[in-house]
């Protein structure tokens, strides 16, 4: 028996949402989920107040008898809290692993730091409101429970780690940021313009120089602009690889949808749980 | 007669606008302007490509008989040529003011960091567009023929910056960013929601924890979000700054509006021009 727990280091998450991922697990014996009740807080744009979220997060980061940690949502925040929790995690937190993208990238690039467990980039409890959403929670389940059939197809030897492209642009550089040398990064957007993605591409790239390649997610529901842009995101991915001399490896599947695979962070976190 | 080169780094100036601010200097015979074709270039998102709008400013930076660069206008693009404009900028360029704000900022950060020319932020030539365009026209160029009536009025005796708080986090940490320790930076923002600007403060904050201090520009054309965000502008940098022990100085007289008051770099530019 797995046990996850589930909370939001940024906004909230809605209940029928919560219901519905239950539903799907009802009478599974091999995986049990504990969504903490601060998933449901409201504090103006967030989860509930910095001091509501930090300790649902450590509530459920050091409780030993939780094997894994689940991010119910994104939606900006976790960067608020990430330094503190980090400080304040125990032993049972070093063993766990840890699952979310888009805002808790920020969590996870914090976790990956510290070493703290194992880490994936990968669909949230939230994302059960997609079309297809069942498939995507079977998916994150899978990963949670040992299964390594959910994974990014184009993972190789190499350590990788996969970050929404605002999120890393935010994150670099901070005391939240991890050595992401040596690493396959993989990048995915949603509802940016696409002169914000070149921007962003020109930020990341210029922080870090030393990685081993980038992939290109998905970069979806692009606003309409008042001029086009000129070229498309692999263009500009390309474009600024070339310029800050980092190769470019082609297109991964991850991405804020349906679909968004599975990327552990570094070569342990592959490894089936103990 | 103080000759002003105009150039667009980013986007292109509309001709009826280059035609407004000619026709508030005709007869003045202590300033000359010169509009570079290239403002009126459009390519895609872009007043030309990456090449002519690196020629453009080379044009005017370089040009022995131009006594100062103004931009024309902002928009994204001036990051991909500033690298390349410095590498060939001369003896010339070297002497002469640069005015700009909101996406030039990369350039006045460039600029600056390689001690090139006396560098501030103020108002773009497109500003004739906004009500009470003129006075804010006669501002710049005032600065630009060396009247110190338009500078922010809290500038004190440490050195400033100031940048449009985006560009700045997108500045931070990379090859064209300026050392800003010991300065009074001062930012503002126009049309981002109040999670992002929280969320960009966090990155600009990790970034310079060195700063002198941090004043708030305005904050200006938030968008209505699907949630409030909790708390203001002001509680918001304050936030920051308390976290990372930078002085939250008050707020400063910029802004993307009519009324952007003047911030040179550092303190030599501050000086009236030999």
């Amino acid at each position: 028996m797995v046990r996850i727990a589930i909370c939001a280091p940024g906004k909230p998450l809605k209940r029928e949402r919560a219901d519905a991922v239950e539903a799907l697990v009802a009478g599974r014996k091999d995986v049990s989920l504990a969504f903490h009740e601060q998933c449901f807080a409201e504090e103006g744009h967030f989860a509930g107040s910095d001091a509501v979220r930090l300790a649902a997060l450590l509530d459920c980061a050091n409780d030993p008898s939780v094997d894994a940690v689940w991010f119910a949502m994104g939606g900006y925040g976790s960067n608020r809290i990430a330094a503190a929790a980090i400080a304040q995690m125990n032993g049972a937190a070093r063993q766990k692993s840890y699952l979310g993208y888009s805002d808790t990238g920020f969590l996870l690039g914090a976790l990956y730091r510290n070493g703290i467990g194992r880490v994936a980039h990968g669909p949230l409890a939230g994302d059960i409101r997609r079309e297809g959403g069942a498939g995507t929670i079977e998916r994150a389940l899978g990963w949670l429970t040992g299964s390594d059939e959910g994974l990014e197809p184009h993972l190789d030897e190499r350590p990788a780690a996969a970050f929404n492209l605002t999120t890393l642009a935010m994150l670099v550089g901070t005391d939240l940021a991890p050595d992401l040398s040596g690493h396959v990064v993989m990048v995915e957007e949603v509802a940016e313009h696409l002169y914000a993605v070149d921007r962003l591409f020109f930020h990341v790239t210029q922080h870090l120089p030393e990685i081993a390649g980038l992939r290109l997610g998905r970069i979806s529901e692009v606003p309409e602009n008042d001029r086009p842009f000129g070229s498309d995101e692999v263009a500009i991915a390309q474009d600024w690889c070339r310029r800050s001399g980092i190769p470019y490896l082609g297109r991964a599947d991850i991405g804020h949808d349906a679909a968004n695979r599975i990327v552990p962070f570094g070569l342990e976190a592959r490894r089936p749980r103990a």
